[in-house]
């Protein structure tokens, strides 16, 4: 059994986290940290867990947790990654970090998050589609929960350098700001609405630039703006993608099922993907049409944000790092509607 | 492998019966009626379960039904299953009945759904908790969704003979009121909103009576009214129970974990219950609170309706009818939030 | 025009006194104070009233407003209305006060809240539906939300003496919790949701106690449960009475409409009530259906819990406070859907 | 008192009308027809409306109601207008066509709602802060709800001839869908999801391109994508815009004041518009942020869609039509939250 750790259990992605391990099949919970809730039953914030688990939330060193774990899950905020990672990996545990630390480059990095980095190490953009060498590596970057919508939407036309202008439009559940209540997440305020943010630089463009520009270097005008509607979960993605050629929906349905051949979390369901048919689950699920006129392409790419887009991505990487199925614990349908 | 079948399998209970049973390790679902959708694949309505499923729907006669399966799940509605159920038995096929048709004596059947009967036999009422007897039997009835909730709130004090008085006011999500569109699941409608209905009279009481009278044959003053929330699945019941004694909060905590010690299903989360914590589970989730003034105790129970309210408690039916363990299949936390 | 100030009138009350007052035809609005936000426009917070204000924030002394106002509403938590309004009634300023601190008897008070009240001074209980002596008077305490909904609900029978038993089980939107984003609040702990709280000693139920007893010494047995749904306003109250006499459906529409003759807020839609049709409005919508079984009577009530619940009702007795029609700017359906 | 008549009252958009005509000072309402529900009270489908109308829908012919009425409200599906609206015309009523028959050229229209057209008649295109022409005319065409939103957003960039691409992104609330209950609007369908439709083809293009074009004949780039949110009313449009110059903040604050002065309802809030805020109201509330990148701006428009977007709208246009202040009988703020 792998024994697995989660640093900074207490929030959403940490609950994810935990809810896909106690049933996989190959990993064994071994600690699950918590610096204000030290001491406490996880099942005492993670009620849903009740009955699965009889963790108790811990704090200790990064050297006692190297010890005790073969895989680490770190879901810390950005800028505190970096406190842990570098004595794990030496320590020779397997790394799998869900914050923005080890995503980008580290100069990019220092400039989109306006903080100084303290570690020069290269992780693997763990976007499994695009990245399966996290197979071969100790330290995996998982992605952005908007970046692996988007990305996973736009991959295929990159590859094939027919993309000209790309305008992702995002709309997210409001899972995605974390456990904490804030303004936004008041039900006054969500309900029967919908808001936008960050309408122009948000953080995860550099990430979407990043990977989209290793598939095409000549790709540069890359635009995002994301929202939030009234959703817990899920993020769709409406890609407005301007292509270099005029391209029929047969055209788009060779490309992108060729593309993502043998990838058994790409879906591509008949009609419009929903949030309902991914959620709780760790599918893509992506549909596309091509407009007659302006050499424009919808493409429509729907994920739950806490799983594809965080800890099930996360559990997918672990999978592949320790030569198991990437399937394993994460083979579950959606409970529709 | 245990072959089976589900009869009315396009509504959002045969939807959960198929999302379970694809990944129960002792079945193989061998089949999935549905008259008007004959021929089209089961993911072209239910495109959840895409790349878990091969099965196309199929119409046909009992007589093949009973040859393909051991266990034959009907879930059409009621007035329609008594038209399968006697065929399938005399084949030996043990049948798990989601409808209404054998819940009730019969003859109480026929005054409170104004329909004849057209078949004496008896079934086991399958709210498992307090009917494992379903183990020895080849025949089972599952409850309705607002008596597993409402039961189960109860049941305890019931059977202590303590009860005077019950009003269970039950709120539901609208899943329950089926897939086909109606003016009470519209949108504009349902949202920002709540209703009341069948506010003395919904035939759901008639069972709610007949279980609770089991337990207590002196409980006759039993009220019940359903409201439905904005919400897709769970039923949240609240349960004014005034009582023949004064009871305490400790008294309450003896009696209901005395009564539901060793039921895997029945948990007693530390506060209120929630209907976030049990969504797409089985459990059944309990809280309580006496009132210090006049003998009323405050009972309450989050159900998800489509999982222990209807599919969920049908597999583990199943699995009592072949020795299985109650929890083979159903053993899933909530993806909460 | 009548001078009017709002004390904290950056809340949700607030909000709504304003949108209510700025369309009033014999109303100017002389004031609002905030202290956190004094100095800032009233619309920097309550951005829906762009174009219709020009105030600002202000915090004065209870002298100065007393000399700038003809009538104050104060919407300040419970405990701190006590501070003004002294002083305010005895410079001749009438007061309408939207917190607890004059509902109840001094010593009650004291008891439910666990504050010493510092002012021995009566004002009118104003539910103006049962106390229309408002009029000749110049201090009223408005009533709390959840009360407000119950006691309509109840008041015809419990003044004809009939009433034995009173559960009032009651769903309530999340705008009474106030501005301030809490974990009740947090979208993804309240949508597809539902909760309850203070099962059994809601601060609300002395309120009901205390009226329902005015108009009927002998009914104790007074029960209140309240919960919170997933919906912006309103609440909805279902009224398990169970009564002395067996009632028909025909003695409880002679009842109710004789009871609520010439009250225009009063309203007996055909169906069930719903939260849509008050939504925005002052009205108290209420339908209600007989048991034939137990002697119980099943009341709903619909209110907008920020209008007929507080804001609202605030200037409908204003309005009889200045000798106004009593549906003076508040005659305005609601924008269903 | 104008009197005014609603043809094809009993939807959405007839229920709007009549709840801000019940107010306007200007107004008598004399007829509200629908076919199916002739000899009904109004009330009996509007309840929310109950107490301010005591008409009956009627089902008269085009002469009884050209005599009965000064102007005329056309509100029923598209292909049915023109039946009607000649012989209104002629009869010397005014008449705002809330469908879709006059909006466009009238071969244009026969191509993109593939109907033949009965009727050669010109109307003004009433999105009235671009047409304020309907002043001097008798015949309005009121704009679709999707129109509204986006030709407002875009309008200021394309009278200045800056637009070289528009990307409309638009988000509704599904009571644009209609009254009537369908697969969309279903709850479980709906809630905790978002649909795009008509991903490059929706009619509302043919609208938005042809008012675009009026203001910039060389802009031929537009694109348009509808989706529905959980919401009831509302659309929110997130406008992408790519310019031929690179503007700043501060030149799109003086583009578009300027554009907008005088214009009533036209609102620009500090920080990003809401749903929330223009509920129930006739406000299109905007707001805007240029892209430092790639020459692109994020206008975001939120409007009512059955009111700016509709209803609200054609009374907009009836107040200019007779010669009133444009602001009559819409001049409420949203009822917010």
């Amino acid at each position: 059994m792998i024994k697995a750790g989660i640093i900074g259990a207490s929030g959403y992605t940490g609950g994810e986290l935990l809810r896909l391990l106690v049933n996989h099949p190959n990993v064994k919970l071994e600690l699950a940290t918590s610096r204000s809730l030290t001491g406490k039953p996880v099942t005492s914030t993670h009620k849903h867990l009740e009955s699965f688990l009889d963790l108790k939330y811990e704090n200790p060193e990064a050297g006692e947790i190297k010890d005790r774990c073969d895989v680490v899950f770190v879901a810390v905020p950005h800028g505190s990654a970096m406190d842990y990672v570098p004595e794990l990996l030496d320590g020779g545990t397997k790394v799998i970090d869900l914050s923005a630390d080890y995503r980008l480059e580290t100069s990019l990095f220092e400039e989109v998050y306006e903080t100084p980095h303290k570690d020069p190490r290269k992780a693997v953009y763990g976007l499994v589609e695009l990245h399966p060498e996290a197979a071969e590596e100790d330290f995996v970057a998982n992605p952005g929960c908007f970046p692996t919508g988007t990305i996973l939407a736009a991959a295929p036309l990159a590859a094939a350098g027919l993309i000209d202008i790309a305008v992702f439009d995002s709309k997210s559940g409001i899972s995605g700001a974390g456990i904490a209540p804030t303004q936004t997440s008041h039900y006054p305020n969500l309900a029967e609405n919908i808001t936008a943010y960050k309408l122009t630089a948000h953080r995860h463009r550099a990430e979407i630039f990043q990977e989209l520009n290793r598939l095409d270097q000549k790709l540069r005008n890359i635009n995002f703006t994301p929202h939030v509607i009234p959703s817990i979960r899920g993020i769709f993605t409406t890609a407005h993608l301007f292509t270099k050629e005029t391209l029929s929906n047969d055209d788009l349905k060779t490309i992108y099922e060729d593309f993502y051949r043998e990838r058994p979390f790409i879906r591509f369901p008949s009609g419009i993907p929903t949030l309902t048919a991914v959620r709780g689950t760790n599918f893509c699920d992506i549909g596309f049409e091509a407009d007659k006129e302006n050499n424009r392409v919808v493409v429509l790419s729907a994920i739950d944000n806490l799983v594809k887009g965080a800890s099930g991505q996360a559990i997918q990487n672990m999978n592949l790092m320790f030569g198991l199925d990437e399937k394993l614990g994460l083979w579950l349908p959606a409970a529709a509607p």
